[in-house]
């Protein structure tokens, strides 16, 4: 399995995405001030990935902490929270992960200096374990969906790289491989930032699975001559009545799959339903730098000089459009999405079964 | 008026379109194997242009002829004939035009040599002439669905360069903008080659009609978000049932159109509909080298060594999600495309009007 970060020996060892696919290099990271570099500077991404690292950053710090007692500990680690939370603002598993630090540190008052310590790494260590075991039931629940020979299409990279391990929209890939389904998957480039060439297809191929990179724009052609047979994207936030926002791309993968009826899933780990959200309308769009469009990799020019451009870096898919959303709880229909905040609900009741 | 080619003062003046948009470079050709080579090279490009082009080479080739009567002037123009062909094997309109000069100067065997000299370089003039007219009647049909302050999107490059003037999908724009309405173009990136952000992009800039670059997945925000107003595209070839092959990435465009119900115009000159072909499932698709997927502009690496891809160059829109196909006959819809083969049709019956 493809590792994004991992805990070994003290020490916190981050694949570094930003070479990739170039270069496969491997960053051990000493001290936290490491950690945040990589988290600023892109070298690890993906949400639940940096909120790993991020946790993974405040249990190395913790070890370098001289305290004599729980309270100057604390007193001793607030800034290394500062330090996380300020290198992504505005990503909410960074704050997640520095609140659950918190609270378990908080909780722990009686617990000697060194006790907090070991206690942050299991932490630090169980926020990466969680990860990887939701995303494998986001896997369990998906690969019914596959069929021994389907081709799946992917957007972006919702893969290991930007998770713990596993991923959410390569889970069920990976899951169906490991039932013994061949599979193939055909992969975005997603332009502009081109994960889909750049991480996604990699890490397929450390993974064996055979797959084809196309332009953004071939995919239509392929669902229109039948040579799709299912699409898995992943998501960056649910609303309550099932739109889903992703990666720029995904509404048109979503209409054209609907177009020649190929079914249309998205991967999302439950604590990636924002409830409180009534629809896809109200889910805030970012707008992201001319430069991503204008030049490629953010280096090389493709247009003239001076030309207008505009990079809209996330779409909203109406739930018409989507087939299921496969969660860690399981596979559900969009419409039934709002169903799960309700206290008791019979899961079995709603789940959507192949 | 951005100028693909000209004759000027015995000589073929090209725009090298290879350095396009980074350096705006003319060349000037004094021989016609200069102009063969601009061909073969790619620094002219676009069916109609490159056919102009191999008829002002013709043309050139005959001036430098020593010849004592029009026996020998047509057997030593012979081999001119042949390079011109070679250029690219492939180009319906490079033979089209060779077909035509070879006819004019065997219906003039009683010429003079400098009189058959003289008649190539009035043919070559009449083809680009008669190119730019076309171009300007499908401006001037085509801009009847323009409103003043309409947002138009476009694909791939079907403008000036492409031809001998205007453009076949740019010419109802500018015919627009002539007319005083207020428009702005939305072009799309055009992956693998990229001829929207290249070309396209840099045209529009040259007439000062605002411009905006987005990547081809970006489309489907702007026609959901209502940002557009209509969409017009190019065409190589239209079959009898008003289905239309154009560059990857117009059928998810004109699904996408459709579904958010915006208008969607195929500018196609007269000469590219092929009423021999029933359907747009019988035109061949050409698939070509997975370097443009992996290497942006033939040079820059964006995927892993060794990845797979599919580079397939054209797509088909079938007729049911064409609003209109304008041709410089006047705008039709895509079922009636079929009856303009006919002898005497009553064009005024059958013409769309907005």
């Amino acid at each position: 399995m493809v590792k994004s970060i991992e805990w070994v020996d003290g020490k916190v060892i981050m694949l570094d995405q930003s070479k990739l696919p170039f270069e496969v290099t491997y960053i051990t990271c000493t001290d936290y001030l490491m950690v945040a570099e990589g988290i600023r500077k892109l070298r690890i991404r993906g949400a639940p990935a940096i909120g790993i690292a991020a946790a993974m950053g405040i249990a190395l710090a913790a070890q370098d902490i001289h305290a004599r007692n729980s309270a100057q500990f604390m007193k001793a680690i607030e800034p290394v929270f500062h330090e996380m939370l300020s290198t992504r603002p505005t990503a909410v598993n960074i704050s997640w992960a520095v609140e659950r630090l918190k609270k378990v540190i908080k909780s722990k008052r009686d617990e000697s200096v060194s006790g907090l310590k070991q206690i942050l790494i299991r932490e630090a260590q169980s926020i990466l374990d969680e990860d990887i075991a939701v995303n494998k039931a986001i896997g369990r629940w998906g690969a019914e969906f596959i069929k021994d020979g389907d081709t799946i299409l992917t957007h972006c990279n919702a893969g290991s790289l930007a998770t713990g391990g596993y991923g959410t929209a390569t889970a069920p890939m990976l899951v169906a491989r490991d039932q013994g389904k061949k599979i193939q998957v055909i992969a975005d480039e997603t332009r502009p930032v081109l994960q889909g060439a750049r991480l996604t297809a990699w890490e397929l191929m450390q993974e064996n699975i055979p797959v084809t990179l196309i332009t953004d724009s071939t995919a239509g052609s392929l669902l229109r001559r039948g040579e799709i047979d299912l699409v898995i994207v992943g998501t960056d936030r649910t609303a309550r009545n099932g739109d889903v926002a992703n990666k720029i791309g995904t509404y048109p993968l979503s209409v054209l799959s609907r177009e020649n009826k190929v079914p249309f899933y998205v991967a999302a780990p439950f604590s990636s339903i924002d409830f409180s959200t009534a629809s896809g309308d109200r889910i805030p769009i970012e707008e992201r730098s001319p430069e991503e469009v204008t030049h490629i990799l953010g280096i090389y020019p493709i247009a003239p000089k001076g030309v207008k451009a505009r990079n809209i870096a996330f779409d909203v898919t109406p739930h018409k459009y989507v087939t299921a959303i496969i969660t860690e709880k399981g596979a559900f229909k969009p419409t039934d999405i709002r169903k799960l905040s309700r206290q008791n609900v019979d899961l079995d009741s709603i789940r959507l079964k192949r």
